[in-house]
């Protein structure tokens, strides 16, 4: 199984808190604010308090999906990264 | 079966065309650039050949996933949306 994690949070430094989170836990960063990766349920629980945490009561949306191997093969991606290669932006 | 589109694209008009397609292809907006919707296979092909279009050449970066009612179910949010309620954000 897959776990998808994208943001909408306009802090900067809520924002990095939050990627630093998910790359802790062993997410790659697919965009400038969605992490992927294949991780257990231990793993993504450990992630889901995490977040929890790290948001508290600021504004902001996170939203994990999980995403099964079938449905990972019609993934698509349209056009290139934007500029997050130096952060390690990986295609999985 | 659940299409999710998230999208990475700095430029604002570009960035409200995406959107204008996902919405008019049935999809609903969770996020700022993320939306989501359940549409069968040829309306995920029409969106997809728009958004193709639409992006051409430009700088950026679409992610089209599925996801099973399955998976769907194990869906989690944190927080709460952040501002874009006027465009009528939704969380299926």
């Amino acid at each position: 199984m897959y776990t998808l994690v994208i943001y909408d949070i306009t802090d900067d430094m809520l924002r990095l808190r939050i990627a630093e989170a998910c790359k802790e836990f062993g997410l790659v960063r697919i965009q400038k604010s969605a992490f992927l990766g294949r991780i257990d349920f231990q793993r993504r629980k450990g992630l889901r308090h995490r977040l929890k945490e790290v948001l508290g009561n600021n504004p902001g949306n996170i939203q994990i999906f999980l995403i099964c191997e079938a449905d990972m093969r019609f993934r698509e991606m349209i056009g290139e990264p934007t500029g997050y290669e130096e952060e390690g932006i990986m295609f999985l």
